[in-house]
């Protein structure tokens, strides 16, 4: 038992095995259950090109990849994101914010905002990246380029 | 219980609170144990001009500190580290490395490496920093210049 409440947001569609191993890597520090930040339809098409599924279709495969990875029996509770830093900016009660590589070096803006509405600062939680079949990562703009599928096994 | 290993690593001399947070952190992760990697006088001196206290010091100090700050009784072992990613590169039993936010890029590198050795990627644990009284945060190296005290007090 380490007493951790643990928060971690992303669009996570189409849901693929770098996002099952962030949620396995917060499912299992959150042991005083975790908040999982689902970008809005408008929040997550504003910053991508591609088509991004529904929200509605994203939060039921989030929901059942969340029941499905649940070794732990976690408390889990799923909230729109419609802004960046959303659940992190504005929540006193979360001690780690679970992410990948690439989001590592937006901690210390976070904590920064975070110091300044006199909340404490809190750990990160890196969860190393998931490599496709052929070494790179997977992504879902990968997936969505028909390059890989969702486990990152290359498509002919 | 998340069952963690967790490896943390530093000089650690002189040991301020920016240290202590570094260890509390990995102390209240680390529900399957910690190893604590303590530079050796060599290693510590071949990245620095200012003077570092010597071995059996820095031992004995971090020593006394992870006794007054572990909460939970956790297993501890400090052992000599005599080189870059010493045990986060040989040991394939951790799960996480503690990092501060300026260590926490090199935990790229440090997975790219484990996997060459056919060792599983480790997640990366940021404790944020500790800011002195004047807002920069603390360091041994204003410490030794006199600027703060371990605590992050301005010396006048």
């Amino acid at each position: 038992m380490t007493g951790t409440r643990v928060a971690v947001a992303g669009t996570f569609g189409p849901l693929h095995d770098g996002h099952r191993n962030l949620l396995r890597t917060a499912l299992k520090y959150g042991d005083e259950g975790l908040i999982v930040g689902l970008t809005s339809d408008a929040f997550a098409q504003a910053s991508r090109t591609r088509e991004v599924p529904p929200f509605e279709r994203r939060r039921d495969e989030l929901a059942a990849a969340l029941a499905d990875l649940d070794e732990w029996g976690r408390t889990v509770e799923i909230r729109q994101l419609t802004d960046e830093h959303g659940i992190v900016s504005d929540e006193p009660g979360v001690d780690a914010l679970v992410v990948s590589p690439e989001t590592a070096p937006e901690l210390a803006a976070i904590n920064d905002g975070r110091r300044e509405q006199g909340f404490e600062p809190i750990e990160g939680i890196v969860a190393p990246y998931v490599l496709a079949e052929d070494g790179e990562r997977i992504s879902s703009t990968r997936i969505v380029r028909g390059e890989i599928d969702e486990h990152g096994r290359v498509r002919d």
